[in-house]
């Protein structure tokens, strides 16, 4: 167990980063989870031009400067993944895999995902079908396993996976080269659905059909509702009031995760006001 | 009477500025008003750490930043000043001294006035206080008016209700070069209160005492309750939902006017809401 932070912020794009610029200055003690490449979505965006400060930067060069600005701050994101986080009245618990963390506040700022559900997805969820690989692995001793992965950490929850599951597929869906446990099976294909009678039988693959115990989907982001269970969500989005408030007291949301418009600007500027109302609320608890 | 535009912008501070990138990325017809210094809350403050892509910058290097911004767009600062905004139904009026201008909709980005209420001014508002001088000026044919203009800007303004007033007292609350008609009193004093019995009779100063029969204040921003007739304020600030949207159909608020924290990034971020929301209303007319 490591110490009670005051706060801890869920996500490392605009939203994330400007909360803790906020906190950094406010003088309280933190932690940000997240990737060091910050948020695919700086990344891939190509132009941007409405981020008031920057005309005509690529998103490659907004995170080079969001970088240059944490570095300068002495702030260090902690690469892990948060999959689940409990209000325990006084404080939260975050679970990352087999870790936990305490934080007095939080703040979500998560994004969204863009990837449309895959067939049977919905279907099967809490049926074989789950987002948190490593959480549910003790379930899956002796079967077999299919992680289908957006991102590189997967590899690490693959490797992992694999010291228990009969066997495991890794299916990325990002290209790179992985660095992950020889037992693991490595298919890159596309996936097309997920079929089976009560519980998942299989995933079908464009060039392939796996039989199977288990899917896992490793997106980018979880979704709100199930990475904080009891949170409200309305049309999708994290329930805030203008001062970034969620209905679960001490926990704050800005960015994507909160609603539209999906904006750079908005998303830190959403992290400004959250940070402060988590500084506030904080304070009021002395 | 210049054409119809659709959106009209009322200040030039981050908010504004924000607001306009994003209209003009939508392709929209807009006016920003403001001044070619943009903000006098950016020029003061002597170090920023919390605008998310830029460390340690004086609020006049930000400054260069938004100006380098918006001149590689071709957007340009109407440097006036806006008195008031009549709600037409289907469009807007905006009166700025001696012309109007229509705008199909409205962004407030005003920000908020720190300097305190004068003893008085409350008191004697509309019997002799007011706050637009050129507005009021024919009420002051013959008589003796005194204006503490808090910019530049109202120079011109003291020149102009000098060919009609007996006498012009100008009291500036900053330090520069005067470029003011030579029938204009310059007094640099301290104004301390206004005095009177049903209205205004004296401006009372540190080092002096003017018998007047008006007092005009010209503060950076106009209060917005003055400045739209009939908007919904709340704990004096503009009442504006998620989406920026006020109590007034087609009328969008962003920045320090709609609320805390003050600061730079909150205030860019609810622009681009602010000019978003204002391109949803405007394709809604169609
Ligand atoms: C191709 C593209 C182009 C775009 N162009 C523009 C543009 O020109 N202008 C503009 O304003 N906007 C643009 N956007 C939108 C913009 O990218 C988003 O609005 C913005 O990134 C949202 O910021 P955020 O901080 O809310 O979330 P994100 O940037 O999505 O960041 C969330 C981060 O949190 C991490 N995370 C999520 N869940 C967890 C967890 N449980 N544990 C640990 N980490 C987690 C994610 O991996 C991610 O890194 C573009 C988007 C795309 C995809
Ligand atoms: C000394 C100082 C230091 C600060 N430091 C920081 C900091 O480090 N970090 C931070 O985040 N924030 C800081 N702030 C706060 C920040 O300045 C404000 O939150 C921000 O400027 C608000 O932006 P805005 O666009 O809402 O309004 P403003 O910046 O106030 O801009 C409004 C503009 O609109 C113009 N205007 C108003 N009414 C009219 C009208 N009727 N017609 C035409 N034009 C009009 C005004 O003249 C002004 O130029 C600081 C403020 C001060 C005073």
């Amino acid at each position: 167990m490591e110490k009670r932070y005051d706060i801890a912020i869920i996500g490392s794009g605009p939203a994330g980063l400007s909360a803790a610029l906020n906190a950094k200055i406010r003088n309280k003690s933190f932690i940000i989870f997240g990737n060091k490449n910050l948020s695919s979505k700086l990344q891939k965006a190509p132009k941007v031009n409405n981020y008031l400060g920057f005309y005509g930067v690529t998103g490659e060069e907004l995170k080079e400067k969001f970088i240059d600005h944490i570095k300068s701050m002495d702030i260090n994101i902690q690469e892990e993944r948060v999959n689940n986080i409990y209000a325990m009245g006084e404080y939260f618990t975050l679970m990352v895999n087999e870790k936990m963390y305490e934080a007095k506040a939080v703040i979500l700022a998560t994004g969204v995902e863009y990837t449309k559900a895959l067939e049977g997805e919905e279907e099967f969820l809490g049926k074989g079908v789950g987002y948190c690989a490593t959480c549910d692995a003790p379930l899956y001793k002796d079967k077999v396993v299919s992680i289908i992965s957006y991102n590189k950490e997967g590899e690490k929850d693959a490797s992992y996976v694999s010291e228990l599951a009969k066997s495991v597929y890794y299916i990325p869906m990002y290209r790179d080269v992985y660095n992950i446990n020889d037992k693991v099976n490595i298919i890159e294909d596309k996936p097309i659905k997920i079929k089976g009678n009560q519980k998942v039988e299989k995933l079908v693959l464009k060039d392939n059909e796996l039989e199977t115990d288990g899917v896992f989907l490793l997106k980018d982001s979880i979704s709100p509702k199930q990475l904080v269970p009891g949170l409200k969500i309305l049309d999708g989005h994290v329930e805030v009031d203008r001062n970034m408030q969620t209905s679960i007291k001490g926990c704050f949301a800005a960015g994507d995760c909160v609603g539209k418009p999906y904006q750079y600007i908005k998303a830190a500027g959403e992290g400004n006001i959250a940070s402060l109302s988590a500084v506030a609320y904080l304070d009021s608890l002395k």
